[in-house]
């Protein structure tokens, strides 16, 4: 079987750090997948039971390349135990490059099993109140200027058909990022800004772009998620 | 506060029932929105401590008229108390009418909380394989046939350009729509199924049309997803 794990979004001591089903599988595992080896250990060892010396990490990020990629995937059914797939924080396969071993388990005949836990995409768009019943997450915007102006006048085209547009940014560029949008956009367009998720300083709040030229939010170097 | 509260997708023995936030948070509530008053009055039953002589039900719903929505809209700055949220199954406001309260609580002013719970659409997603850096909710298709078979095209073109294609159908509708599918696009063409997600006979692969149309799955009339 390979688990999907999800970990923490943010710290936040009024929260149980962990679920009571990680308590029960997180101790049997002993080969773990992982996007950042030295937060996966960190979570781990808030789990009782886990025995560090026997355990296995083997990392697939946005650093790994094709050859590292391939050789993993070589070593995948050679496994003879359980894995644990974890993402640096939220759901694994989701936002980051987990979902290649997950295809890879599916051609080798490998279950897959996904565990409940949070996500900031889908808290963002559940809290946003902009329409959950067609939305698409567009990941990161394009660097350079022009390409990004012109991406982001496409998907507000696609926000007027119906369709709630979901984006990340890297946590130093939001303020950049909002700003282009105040730029791009007309001012009375609605977007939701949700930072520090599930965190003791949680702010979801869904206001026009003229609201937050104005009443710009304390989110500099933040996870955030935008939807407009 | 409005607490968007998360309901479990499929009966599993083998699983909590609630999360540990529930016990805490659900027997402060008296006020709470939902999609079918029924199913979340069952599962407020799981709660200890729960007193239903206290407690108010509104429903919102696709049968809630215009008028209605207006009503319970005007209703919601009248609640002196916190108010939840709460879906027929998964998360409120994705896949359902709820995000037009939420919306309404934003230009209110009232502090929306959303709470970790199980996304049969996320689960799916992790699971799947599939593109998770880039992907798009199309809900239900058109039940009418040549519209039906344009929207699958189109978001075919959409899935090759790399953006993972998500579906939910009746499920009483399964088969036909995988029918569809296999009807209307190439065989080659990878297509996970997902049903029945955190129930004890979970079920989520993800193989060719082909495979399928050798294989097809015992999902009649369960809840599924559609990932390709």
């Amino acid at each position: 079987v390979l688990y999907l794990i999800p970990t923490p979004l943010a710290p936040n001591p009024h929260l149980p750090t962990l679920p009571t089903w990680a308590e029960s599988l997180l101790p049997e595992l002993q080969i773990f997948i992982v996007e950042n080896t030295r937060t996966s250990k960190k979570f781990l060892a808030k789990t009782p039971n886990i025995n560090f010396d026997n355990l296995q990490f083997f990392e697939l990020n946005e650093h790994t390349t094709e050859q590292e990629k391939s050789d993993l995937a070589k070593l995948l059914p050679t496994f003879s135990q359980n894995i644990g797939l974890m993402s640096e924080a939220g759901c694994p396969a989701v936002a980051d490059p987990g979902a290649f071993i997950v295809a890879k388990a599916h051609t080798l005949g490998i279950k897959v099993v996904p565990l409940v836990g949070p996500s900031s995409i889908m808290l963002a768009l559940m809290a946003s109140g902009m329409n959950g019943q067609c939305f698409a997450f567009q990941g990161y915007l394009p660097i350079e200027k022009d390409q990004k102006k012109k991406k982001i006048l496409q998907f507000y085209q696609l926000s007027k058909q119906g369709q709630s547009q979901i984006f990340i940014e890297t946590p130093y560029r939001n303020r950049q990022f909002l700003g282009d949008l105040i730029q791009f956009l007309p001012l009375h367009t609605l977007l939701c800004i949700a930072y520090n998720i599930t965190g003791q300083d949680e702010f979801i709040q869904t206001q026009t772009l003229q609201y937050w030229q104005k009443n710009p939010p304390d989110f500099h170097k933040k996870p955030a998620i935008f939807i407009f």
